[in-house]
C-alpha cells in the first residue's frame, strides 16, 4: 500500500486533527490511510499523492468551521467533488486536506414555473436531470461523467458537453452560487433575476478550480425536454472538407444539438467495437442532431442536409427512430474505451481552437504524428472547436511515453499558435499549468493571481494549480507572445 | 454658463494639464471650460460636473500614457463612451479627468466563416450591424440608444435591449476585451475559442462599469439576419393574467425573439401620438415576436397563439407584413417619449425581478401609487423580468420630486425582496449607489471592493461609483438582510 510521501510530518496531522475534530463530528474527519487512500487522485490517475486528512462535512457551518482551522493553522485546501475530474484538479497536497462536498447532497427546491432548481455541491449532474423529469424539464449540460460527477465540481470546471454549442457550458446554465470564503464569510453570487448588479463575480467563480472558495449550494436552470431530436451521421472522403462542412453549417444560420466529428482512425478503432454502421471508408464522418419541436427538427434536418451535401457530403443518413439515433451517437461516446482496446495507453488532449482552423490544425497534427511516430486518433465537438486527439502509445515501449507528453504539448502550443487555448472542457489543474504559460502573458497571469488574492489572501485554497508562476514559466522555458506571433521552431509552421 | 465647483483646483489642473500634454497630442486635451461642458454629464443629466480635463487619445500607446500620468499624479479617470447611459456612470469629478475613447472607432476586421467583427471601443453599437448586413450578419444586442451609443460604453454596462431574451447580453455576444490596466498593461481576456482557461476575468470586466481598466478592442459575435420575423400582439382583461401568460409562454419551452408587456396606462399614454392600433380597452397587452426561417416562425407563432389563449388572451393579432410588424413595435419603443407629452417629468426604474413575481410587484406597484400620490405608467422587457416603472411627476409641484424618488427606492427595495435586483440594464453608476446597499450584503461588497483593488490598488479608476462603502450603507440607514427576510415596515408586504 502506497504510504506517506516523505514530506509528510506525523506531528503536524495530530495538531490539525485535533483542532478539526473540536468543530466536526469524528465521521467526517478522515486520517487513517486505508480512509484516505481513495482521496490520492482524481480522474488523472497519474498524478497520485496521499492528503494529510479528509474532511466531509455534513453543512454550510461544518464548512465554515473547517475553513476556519484551516485559516488559522495555515492549512492548504483541495476543494473534492466527486474526483471525476480529468486534469489533476482535485490532486490532493501531502501537508493540507481533502474538502469533499459528497454529504451534501440535497435538491433543495424544484421550481417548474422558474424552471430552476436549487441543490447542495454533492449532487451529481444527472440526479438533477432525473429529479426535474417528471416536470418535463431537465439540466442541459452533459459532461461525459455526468452519471457520477457533481454540480459543485461542474461549477469549478465550468463542465460543457456533448449539447454545449447549442446549450452551452455550466456558466450558461447557472443562476446563482452561495459560497463559503477562506475569511469565514458567506456570500451569494448571481442572481435569479436576467442580470445582478455589481461586478459578475459568479462568472468568475464558474470555472476558478477551487481557487477562490466552496460552492455550498447552486442554483441551475433547467430546460424542457425536445419533443424529439433526429441524427445526419455525414461521411466525407476526405478531412478538410468535413471541417469545412462544419463551417458553412454554423454560416447558414444553423445551431445544431450537437456538431461532432471523427477521423477515419477513430472510425476504424469504434466500429468493431460498437458496430454503430459508421461508413468505414469515410476519410471523416460528421454526426450533425437537431431536437426541438417535431416541425422545428424536420426544417433543421433539411437545412443541414442541404448544406451538407453542397459542401461535398459522399454520404447522408439521418436516424428514423430514438434506437436508430442512440446507435448513432454509441460510436461516438465509446470512442475512449474503443482507444483502450487498440492501444496500451492513450493520452487524450482538451485544445479548443477557432471553427475556421479545424482544417489546419487537423493537418498539422497529421504531421506531429510522423515527427514524434505515434498514432493519434481524432475524435471532437466540431462545432465548439473542441479538439480531443487521442495520442496513442505504449508506456512499456522505451521512451513513447516522453514522445506522447511532447506529442500533446506540441498539439496545444499549435492550438494557441492559431488563437484557440489549452484546455475546452477539462480544466487546467496540474496537468496544464505549464501549457498556461503558452497561452497567457505574465501581465495576464498577475491578474489571475490578483483576483486569487482577492478571495485568499493567504494562498491556501487548492495552491500551486491553474496559474503558473512567472518562475514555473521560465523554467518551463516558454515564454508568450501575443496575437500568434510565437515561434516554435520545432512546429509545423502554418 | 456653468463654472467649477468649489473643489476646483486650478494650480492643480495646470500640473496635470503640463503632464499631459508631453505625451499626447495638444488637440487631444480639453480643459477650457466651453470644451469640458459637454462631458459634464451623461444620459442621468440630473447630475452634472465639470471635469478637470477631458482627455480624448487616438489610440492604445495614447491611453497607456494617459493612465501613467494619472497614476504617477493619483489623478482619478472618469472612462467614457458615447456618454449615453441612464445611471450617472460617467459623471465626471471635478479633481479628475474624463477619458473618452470616441476617437477610437474603426472597425478593425470583419470575418464572414468566424462570425465576428474585431472593433474598435468607440464604434456604434449600430455601425457593426450595418458594417456587416452585406454579409447578411448583425451584432444581436440592441439597446435603445443603439444608433449613439458605443460597444465600449455597451461592454462597460453589460447592456441589454429588447431582443436579449433570446440573443442574450452583451456578455454572451463578446469572445474577447483587450484592455489597458491602471498599472500601464495591456491584457487581453477571454477567447476566439469556446472557452478559455484560467480564470474568467472577462465576464468580471463586463459590466464592471468602468472600474477596472480601459476597453481597447473588442471582439464581438455577429449573428445571421433571420429570413423573417412576426409579431403577436394579445389583450388582457386583467394584468395578472397577462403576467401568468408570460410564465406560460416560458414554460412551453419557447423563446420568443421580445415579449414585452405595457400596462393599460402606457398603452392610453402612447397609442393617442403613434397610433400603433393598440387595444384600449384591454388593462395590459403582450407584444411577443418570432424570427428564423419562415417554417420556424410559422410554427412558433401558432404555438404562442395557442398558449397566449389558453391563458385568457381576449383578443390576439398577428402581424401580416413587415410594416405591421414595426407599427405594433412603434408604441412600445416610443413609450418613453409618450411619457414626456403627458407629464413634465418622468423617472424611469430599471428593476430586475424573476418572472414568476410579475404579478406580486405590479400589484405592489398600484399600492405605492396611492402611498405616494403618483401615477406609474409600466412598460417592460416581460420575457426577462425586466420592469421599467415610469413614476410621472412634475418637478415644480412642491414635494413631487421627493415622493417621486422614495417611490423609486420603494420599487426597487420590492424587487430586492422578490429575489431580483435594482438593475437589469441600466447600471449602478451613481445614481442607484445607495440601492446596492439594500441588494448586498457588506461581506459581498467586500468581495466587489477585493476584486476592484486588484486591477486598481490606488483606487483612481471611477472611484466612488457603483460598489458602496460600508459608510455608505450605514448612513443610508438600510441593511441588507438575506433571502427577502428584511422588513421595510412602510412597504406594502407580499
Amino acid at each position: 500500500m502506497k504510504t506517506h510521501s516523505a514530506h509528510f510530518n506525523p506531528e503536524r496531522q495530530r495538531q490539525v486533527l485535533q483542532a478539526l475534530l473540536k468543530v466536526l463530528p469524528a465521521n467526517c474527519v478522515l486520517h487513517e490511510l486505508e480512509d484516505t487512500k481513495p482521496y490520492e487522485c482524481d480522474g488523472l490517475a497519474a498524478y497520485t499523492e496521499l492528503p494529510m486528512i479528509v474532511v466531509l462535512p455534513e453543512d454550510e457551518q461544518q464548512i465554515l468551521a473547517t475553513l476556519g482551522v484551516c485559516r488559522e493553522l495555515a492549512v492548504p485546501i483541495v476543494p473534492r467533488g466527486a474526483g471525476t475530474g480529468l486534469s489533476g484538479g482535485a490532486m490532493p497536497t501531502s501537508d493540507g486536506i481533502v474538502l469533499s462536498t459528497a454529504k451534501l447532497k440535497r435538491i433543495v427546491q424544484l421550481d417548474k414555473n422558474a424552471r430552476t432548481a436549487i441543490v447542495q455541491p454533492g449532487v451529481r449532474n444527472l440526479a438533477i436531470s432525473e429529479a426535474a423529469a417528471p416536470l418535463g424539464l431537465y439540466y442541459a449540460p452533459d459532461p461525459s461523467s455526468q452519471i457520477a460527477c457533481t454540480i459543485g465540481g461542474n461549477v469549478s470546471e465550468n463542465s460543457g458537453g456533448v449539447h454545449c454549442l447549442k446549450y452551452g457550458l455550466t456558466l450558461h446554465n447557472v443562476l446563482r452560487v452561495r459560497i463559503a470564503t477562506i475569511d469565514g464569510e458567506m456570500i451569494e453570487l448571481g442572481s435569479a433575476a436576467l442580470d445582478a448588479p455589481g461586478l459578475d463575480l459568479m462568472s468568475v467563480f464558474i470555472g476558478s478550480e477551487g481557487m477562490l472558495g466552496i460552492v455550498t449550494e447552486v442554483t441551475v436552470k433547467l430546460v424542457p425536454k425536445p419533443e424529439c431530436a433526429q441524427v445526419i451521421m455525414a461521411s466525407f472522403d476526405d478531412v478538410i472538407t468535413a471541417c469545412n462542412a462544419v463551417s458553412d453549417i454554423i454560416k447558414a444560420g444553423i445551431i445544431p444539438a450537437g456538431l461532432e466529428m471523427m477521423d477515419q482512425r477513430s472510425v476504424h478503432m469504434v466500429e468493431p467495437f460498437v458496430k454503430a454502421g459508421y461508413d468505414l471508408n469515410a476519410a471523416a464522418i460528421l454526426l450533425c442532431e437537431s431536437d426541438g419541436s417535431e416541425t422545428e427538427v424536420r426544417d433543421e434536418i433539411e437545412r443541414m442536409s442541404r448544406v451538407l451535401q453542397q459542401a461535398g457530403a459522399t454520404a447522408i443518413a439521418v436516424s428514423n427512430s430514438e434506437a436508430e439515433r442512440l446507435r448513432f451517437w454509441s460510436g461516438r461516446k465509446n470512442a475512449f474505451p474503443a482507444a483502450g482496446r487498440i492501444s496500451p495507453d492513450y493520452y487524450c488532449m482538451d485544445g479548443t481552437i477557432p471553427r475556421k482552423k479545424l482544417a489546419q490544425v487537423l493537418q498539422g497534427i497529421a504531421d506531429l504524428e510522423i515527427k514524434h511516430q505515434l498514432r493519434c486518433a481524432n475524435v471532437f465537438h466540431a462545432g465548439d472547436g473542441n479538439l480531443h486527439p487521442l495520442i496513442l502509445f505504449d508506456t512499456n515501449t522505451p521512451g513513447e511515453l516522453d514522445r506522447a507528453e511532447q506529442f500533446g504539448t506540441d498539439i496545444l502550443a499549435m492550438c494557441v499558435d492559431v488563437g484557440g487555448t489549452i484546455t475546452g472542457e477539462h480544466g487546467v489543474g496540474i496537468e496544464k499549468i505549464n501549457a498556461m504559460c503558452l497561452q497567457f502573458t505574465s501581465e495576464e497571469n498577475d491578474a489571475f493571481f490578483a483576483v486569487k488574492r482577492a478571495f485568499d489572501p493567504a494562498g491556501l485554497l487548492n495552491p500551486t494549480k491553474t496559474i503558473p508562476t512567472l518562475h514555473r514559466c521560465a523554467e518551463f522555458g516558454r515564454e508568450h507572445v501575443h496575437h500568434g506571433q510565437q515561434k516554435f521552431p520545432d512546429l509545423p509552421r502554418f
